[in-house]
């Protein structure tokens, strides 16, 4: 055991790990992280259906062969929208059954390491987990670098200084919020771009920030690309692009 | 060399690293920052006179003896308002001054890193050095885990759901803005709760909010606080504290 391990620590029976995993580079999970991932009994993980999981394969390198996994796979993604009543209640059908099958192995005294992309508790699916078994077992949440502070990371871009007012918009907001949000904001981050992209530029474009707002997907995944807003194509937007507007408060 | 050791990698000639340290436990430093405090020629932190350096102090248990280090000393701290021109004049002299001293070890070919608490491009100190040097040497920016994941983590509250919207506000913005912003919101953090914790309550108590508002101070450090806002008496304060307002999105 090298000295950072000792640091790390190790998984304790019969615990959930809530593990925030980072925007996708391997280097920026956490000492706690990286040790839990290769310490707990079970390492689960959340995956769309025909997909290895973006959390999972964020940990990939630093996996060792026989490791006992446990897939938790969406029954819908893109089929149907987040907002039909269809959508929730399978979504939710599943959280229970994901929930029961973690119980069972946290029963058996298991310690079991939930994945999850950026910060556990940052937008996350593992916050649905935690509410159902928060009073039953114990549990211990690993925050993670979230996936917007990889973006400005890579864009570049130092997204607040001095007193800069910061604001994390869903691109799902309609047109004219986004706008009026975005005009008394220093910075944004406008999140879930995908689908709304075209929506989210003309926003920004009414709101006067278009010269400072940059595109980012996959940021410091191996497909990142980063480019002015104003040139990204309409066609353009998969689940992990945002649309950063730096501040520019105080420079000393 | 072990397996994380490869993956973390190592520090390069002349080299500029901004090197996020997380929010206070170093069990919190990604794998690329720990490998990089331990690897660079020297190791730089801004400090205040009289303290051994807030992000310093974070990595200590990395650090073996006889390791080259620079001091950055602040010229003032609390004595003058930040927004009085004497401080501002102070402190852009002082950066000037320290950007001098980096210049000259990248000038020697020596790796240098330049800590930086949470993130270091989120408020950051590190981003003054950045613009200054950003031109002439090559720079890494390694992010970290912000001082607000530390505090909502430990508070045990996930701040966003579902289409949440969250705005970061500095406590030093006046009464009504903060209370108007905070009312608009779906979830909050203000940050520099500090001197402002009076102001802050009154305004969150005036956004109707008061509720569900937590005070963290010291988030994941040793001295660590975590209290209902509306139990924290008015003296309270110190330069890490925040306040949380965890938003109320969709659960399924």
């Amino acid at each position: 055991m090298t000295a950072l391990d000792a640091i790390a620590g190790t998984a304790c029976a019969g615990t959930l790990y809530g593990i925030g995993v980072g925007p996708g580079d391997v280097r920026y999970l956490t000492l706690r992280a990286a040790a839990l991932v290769r310490d707990v009994d079970v390492l689960a993980f959340f995956a769309k259906r025909g997909l290895q999981g973006n959390a999972r394969g964020i940990v990939d390198p630093l996996l060792g062969p026989g490791r006992s996994e446990l897939r938790l796979e969406y029954p819908v993604t893109d089929e149907i929208p987040p907002e039909h009543p269809s959508y929730q209640k399978q979504i939710a059908c599943f959280y229970e059954e994901s929930v029961a099958t973690l119980a069972e192995l946290l029963g058996q005294g298991k310690s079991v390491g939930l994945l999850a992309e950026g910060d556990p508790f940052f937008y996350g699916s593992f916050m649905h987990m935690w509410r159902r078994l928060n009073r039953d077992f114990p549990i211990e949440i690993v925050p993670g670098v979230t996936g917007m502070s990889g973006c400005w990371t890579r864009a570049n871009a130092p997204i607040t200084w001095g007193n800069d007012i910061l604001s994390v918009l869903p691109g799902t907001l309609a047109e004219e919020q986004l706008t009026r949000r975005l005009a008394e904001t220093d910075a944004a981050v406008i999140m879930k771009v995908g689908k709304n992209l075209a929506k989210v530029r003309r926003a920004v474009e009414a709101a006067g920030l278009l010269a400072r707002a940059i595109y980012v997907e996959r940021g410091t995944m191996q497909a990142e690309q980063i480019m002015p807003l104003s040139e990204c194509p309409d066609g353009k937007g998969p689940y992990f692009s945002m649309v950063l507007i730096p501040g520019q408060g105080r420079r000393l």
